[in-house]
């Protein structure tokens, strides 16, 4: 079943804001010996995944349905994503 | 040189198209094997920086310092970012 027309998402994976960050808290620390005013720092992950589907909805539901099941963990972090069409070049 | 003025800035950081991404090829690897008709994905790093700066122009530089910095690898890495003013409740 592939679908006919490309799609980037772009998603956006952090921990929740009761989950500690030892990476964020050591990025924080780093920054601030540089001299920067930082009041703090969270860490993430960012993927770019690049899919077929056949409309834009069809797109969003599977990625929201990649980010429960594999992209992110549910337990303790959020997920945001955001989801627009590529144009290529085929002929059509 | 305390800012009087909060900002959150996101930051995502990616590797150059040009370099090489094993866990973006294994991502993608185990969304086809669960049955996604994903094309390809690339991973990255999502950091969330709140910071002091005295107005929005100065916040900027102070964030493309970071990345430039810390945050990225400038020999594989690429970096955007996005800035935006943090309303407080202090008494004023």
């Amino acid at each position: 079943m592939t679908g006919g027309r490309r799609f980037l998402a772009k998603v956006y994976v952090s921990l929740k804001p009761t989950v500690n960050d030892p990476e964020g808290n050591t990025i924080a620390g780093a920054l601030g010996a540089l001299g920067f005013n930082v009041e703090g720092v969270r860490s993430g992950r960012f993927f770019q995944v690049t899919l077929d589907a056949a409309d834009g909805p069809g797109a969003e539901k599977q990625v929201a349905e990649m980010c429960s099941r594999l992209l992110a963990n549910p337990v303790i972090e959020t997920y945001t994503f955001e989801v627009a069409e590529v144009q290529t070049n085929r002929l059509s």
